[in-house]
């Protein structure tokens, strides 16, 4: 069994509510990785830095300088902050960005209506499992930072949700793996402002429903898609969650074909 | 034998000389390492955000925010840039800050004039060679960025020419290194302007003497001090040299007891 955990932005961006859930994160048996996402850290340097994000309908464009200030956050200030506190709490773990070792290998996101920019995007061999199989093997824990390489030489940034899947994906060929996303709710929310609103679980049909009434939206729509797509590739669970209810089997959204 | 190779900031911020001295670096033979230097970078992005960096006596002061920015610029940006080039020349290697796998522990300086701030000393014990091991025995290279930690959870700033150095003492106890210090010139100078007055041994009173006229000054001193600290420690071989004359005899400073 492995678990692979996924902590989202709004985790990292509070200090209390992430030590919280590298605690949690550090009780759980067996094998685990961690992937973490960026938050809003990137965004304060770029503004400290008196530079404008580049967005484009409503969506990031990764130039140059924007790719420079996501990996010196993501791949170094983040990471590292992470890797330190799991190493205080007895966990010897190793942060990888997708360059190093070779661990998730990506291609620049073609052109269509929009150039993205440096972004990479993933397939089913992006990931090097051999050397996350060597990291179990002596006993280490890896953590994941949304960039990744495309073997010549130019970094990508890439979605953590999406490498938290695909890694998922990668690894249930030998193994049986639980992939959790953690955000800072109990799980996916009917009214966004109501706790008691989450869905204990849910099924593709009622995902394209809540997508339709606009219930989910933004963010959560590749969320899901992710989530779908992982238990669709043979990943045996996949839940979304607060990171408090790690180990409560009702308090979360669980997904299901 | 082992190569430990280490670059420093005047390479770094050479992107010329940097892919020349990775390319170098790569066509060595046998398990090697890479330690990195920090270069101009830190200060271009202080200075951008438009924070000065505290400096007394002429020392800088490793402040919490010049901690993150150097966590940052080196374990990120630098880190990662590295490690994605060196994998597009077919070189299989993985960027560690000293919190990865426990790599590198350090202590915070201890206050006795100056406070220095969030500065890592090392000690005999700093180095975690079995993970260095490992990487050997899979073929990975390891790539050092000069961040290391307490064990508790907190990042420091190290010097780069003091990891080469015990981690070059701490394999040489099982294999014989060859430390090769990497800058700009072609090796240790009488004239600063003048590459061909450049000493290609320097003995331990020769230093002494250059030291009090004044010819070896400001960061050349501590870097000697680790290149002699290193061979009378156990390692094989300590040069100062230019990555354009890796593999010429004669053309480096060979450091002697």
């Amino acid at each position: 069994m492995i678990n692979v955990v996924k902590i989202g932005g709004e985790i990292i961006d509070n200090k209390k509510l992430l030590i919280y859930s590298l605690k949690n994160f550090s009780k759980l048996d067996g094998s685990k990785i961690l992937v973490h996402g960026g938050g809003k850290i990137a965004d304060i340097f770029s503004k400290k830095m008196g530079y404008n994000n580049n967005i484009i309908n409503g969506r990031r464009i990764t130039d140059k300088t924007t790719l420079d200030i996501v990996v010196m956050t993501y791949s170094g200030l983040l990471n590292k902050r992470i890797v330190s506190k799991l190493q205080s709490l007895g966990l010897n773990s190793i942060g990888f960005s997708g360059a190093d070792g070779n661990i998730v290998k990506s291609y620049k996101r073609p052109i269509k209506d929009i150039d993205y920019g440096y972004v990479g995007n993933l397939n089913i061999n992006s990931i090097n499992t051999d050397l996350i199989k060597y990291m179990f093997k002596i006993g280490i824990i890896p953590v994941l930072s949304p960039i990744t390489h495309d073997g010549n030489g130019n970094l990508l940034n890439t979605n953590a949700d999406t490498i938290a899947s695909y890694l998922s994906i990668s690894l249930s060929k030998e193994y049986k793996v639980i992939l959790s996303y953690f955000f800072n709710k109990i799980g996916v929310l009917n009214h966004l402002n109501d706790e008691k609103s989450y869905y204990s679980k849910i099924e593709e049909n009622l995902f394209k429903k809540l997508k339709n009434k606009n219930i989910i939206n933004k963010g959560m729509i590749p969320k899901l898609e992710n989530a779908f797509y992982a238990l669709k590739n043979g990943v045996y669970k996949v839940t979304i969650s607060h990171p408090n209810y790690l180990n409560n089997p009702t308090k979360k959204t669980i997904i299901c074909l």
